[in-house]
């Protein structure tokens, strides 16, 4: 008979089936035993109402995650968790396993602080709430790409090893590339500017490294980078409109095809409004000044905290979860941001926070030759590492731009995770290399 | 007036458009200007018939390569390539090019050795040919995932920094992770077989990295992998099933939707048989001394050159392009492989040949703690390394297996690329670490 997914199980009633997963539970009552098996989507039970269905479990005495084979008769049992269960058992014990988990996977919420479910994560990452965000995580990645393809961006995959530092010396990790010193790519900035000049609209989903020594609940060494770039834009306003309907687009699909993941883990789905609010970086620090009485004006970025008050104020004056800051001042931003023409000293950039959290940096990037060589000599930036670079501008480039929202840092803010670490299957941080 | 894409104009024949792009040539016949324009999906022809059209262009002797916006009248014109171009032009310079790039972009071929074309490809990539390989390779990705996804596969991102070579300690670049050694994973082979105990039917696409000190035309030391991953096998030949049907599917989508690409690369598509031809690794060593003379009977794998004369034996005797060889001997195959039940010192596992070339590596691997236990023994390998892998085996895994296709040999083999670094946008090879 073949295989069924438990998901598939519902449509079969009155019917026998067969499905195949681990034995996620068994507990025994007045004679009956109630199993859970767990398959790669879901979970469905499993009633033995005599010994010799259930002998095959006994020799040698099986332990959860041990994998099953069972057929059985569907009956639709309004109690039962999904409203069917598996009758008139044959079960056959595919791989027996021995020994519980130190961390039980059969309790709603997984009984373990943090360090232990991360060092556990090759068999934690099992447990339903684990596995619905790694799903969703999948879901996003797919949204971004269905997004952009549907708007003829190109997919393109460009080198993480590097021969120098993407946007400044410090922070990247460094490695020996056959005897020559090397680097793993911060971002693929430079890359994706570069491919603009060859099909105009372009993404990339793909690991970045960054050697920062924070310890914080928001920050891995290594992350998925969602990346954009694009050409024949106006203004830094055009890349703001495109990335609100990537984020509508990632919203809407995770809403319609991963409702149960959402359910399990309760998340609150943001509105994406048509057009997000925005704020200029000068008027915001005013604005925190005259609302919550600091004086954060002239200082060149917002702190975390000038963000929470920035997402609280939108919330409650738009109430938007999503906020635009545009404008940062050029001084903070790398040396490739394009000023904003009418305000040299302020740039046409912006952040895009979420929930009062940065959760995507972008903006409009020079695109003239002449100007990159006058921003890197302003930024007392040595030419030779930034000659291929240069060379797209130096043959023609349209006004472009572009940003890049981390997976990880998206899938924190959506699901509400009190730490980035469990939104990824195996984080790197600075003490943890495995598993 | 809204731009559109050049591979649009052709429906809004006796309308005025506007397009925008590089000016891909130019060329003057008495009194007439010809101008084409080349924008992020194709080219069109737009021709000035009066001074004062072109006046814009003759400001400082502008280049080609400068990015160009011009409005203009759509006629048709069966001379003119594609059978379309612009008239009554109203020109306008987005960004003055000076200088044209060393190696001339609008030559059919790239007039330029590999070297030069290498070098400069942050310009080179912007030639139609080369975008056509590039936008081969997004479609093969793309076809790829699409296949599994419809075969309720999940997409995973695994870590690519990772604490002990991923199967042996040989070609893995080294790198400072906080002061402690780490490496680049030479394969997601370790966290795709543990995210089989999680989703049962993964894949993934992601760089992988290899330190092997080879300069010849089919390595390069960073490739994007097309990783496959799945439980509740029977043996290595479902595994081959699978591999059939994404093959197939990468071939249909890029006929399907890649037409033009093929055409302008005059690409030999290749059937796909609705199943390979297959022959055991022993019954091939035999044919090649039986066929062609060579006694390689014995050894432990295949040579190139058995490679391609079993690729010249399955085009003869089946008609195709594919020919999988199965059962490769165990010594030569890493720890985590299944061996043949039936032959021990043979395996469950197999390589798919393309044109002669080997493109794929797969196979059943080992789902018992106990074998793994004893393979990591008989290879002399210590335990502690591979203690976290070992804990998805210990706590339950079905029999699985699963397959990697390099996406760059693909592409060199479909389209015939005389060196694997053609087939990417920025490759690294021994010596180059730029662009």
């Amino acid at each position: 008979m073949k295989r069924i997914r438990t998901i598939e199980v519902g449509s079969h009633v009155g019917e026998r089936v067969h499905i195949a997963g681990w034995l996620h539970s068994i507990r025994q009552m007045g004679g009956i035993s109630f199993l859970v098996i767990r398959d790669g989507w879901g979970t469905i039970q499993a009633v033995a109402e005599t010994e010799d269905e259930l002998s095959p479990l006994h020799e040698g005495g099986l332990s959860v995650e041990s994998v099953l084979s069972i057929e059985g008769l569907v009956i639709s049992m309004p109690q039962a968790p999904g409203g069917i269960e598996l009758h008139k058992l044959q079960i056959e014990v595919i791989t027996p396993v021995m020994e519980a988990p130190v961390v039980p996977l059969n309790k709603p919420k997984l009984p373990a602080n943090i360090t232990t479910l991360l060092d556990q994560a090759v068999v934690t990452n099992r447990h339903p709430a684990r596995r619905a965000i790694l799903r969703l995580s999948a879901g996003a990645v797919s949204a971004f790409r269905s997004t952009l393809t549907a708007r003829d961006f190109t997919e393109i995959q460009t080198p993480k090893i590097v021969a120098s530092a993407t946007e400044s010396g410090a922070n990247v990790f460094k490695l020996d590339y056959f005897g020559r010193p090397a680097y793993l790519a911060q971002s693929p900035q430079f890359y994706k500017q570069i491919m603009v000049g060859v099909f105009e609209r372009v993404f990339e989903v793909g690991p970045v490294f960054r050697a920062e020594p924070h310890d914080t609940t928001r920050h891995i060494n290594e992350y998925v980078s969602l990346d954009v770039e694009f050409g024949f834009i106006k203004n830094h306003l055009t890349v703001m409109a495109l990335l609100r309907d990537v984020i509508a687009g990632i919203l809407e699909l995770l809403c319609e095809q991963y409702a149960s993941e959402l359910k399990l883990l309760r998340v609150q789905m943001p509105a994406v409004p048509g057009e997000m609010p925005r704020i200029h970086f000068a008027e915001a620090q005013e604005l925190i000044f005259q609302r919550y009485g600091m004086d954060v004006r002239g200082e060149p970025d917002l702190s975390p905290q000038d963000e929470r008050q920035l997402g609280e104020w939108a919330q409650q004056e738009f109430g938007s979860d999503f906020l635009f800051v545009t404008g940062y001042p050029m001084s903070k931003r790398p040396f490739y941001t394009h000023p904003d023409p009418e305000r040299p000293d302020y740039s046409n950039s912006f952040d895009l926070l979420f929930r009062g959290t940065e959760l995507v940096t972008g903006g409009q990037r020079l695109h003239l030759y002449g100007d990159y060589l006058n921003a890197l000599e302003k930024a007392h930036l040595p030419l030779e590492p930034f000659e291929f670079y240069l060379e797209a501008f130096r043959h023609g480039m349209p006004p472009h731009g572009g940003f890049a929202i981390g997976l990880e840092r998206l899938l924190m803010q959506l699901i509400g995770a009190p730490n980035i670490r469990l939104t990824t299957t195996f984080p790197r941080d600075l003490t943890r290399l495995t598993p």
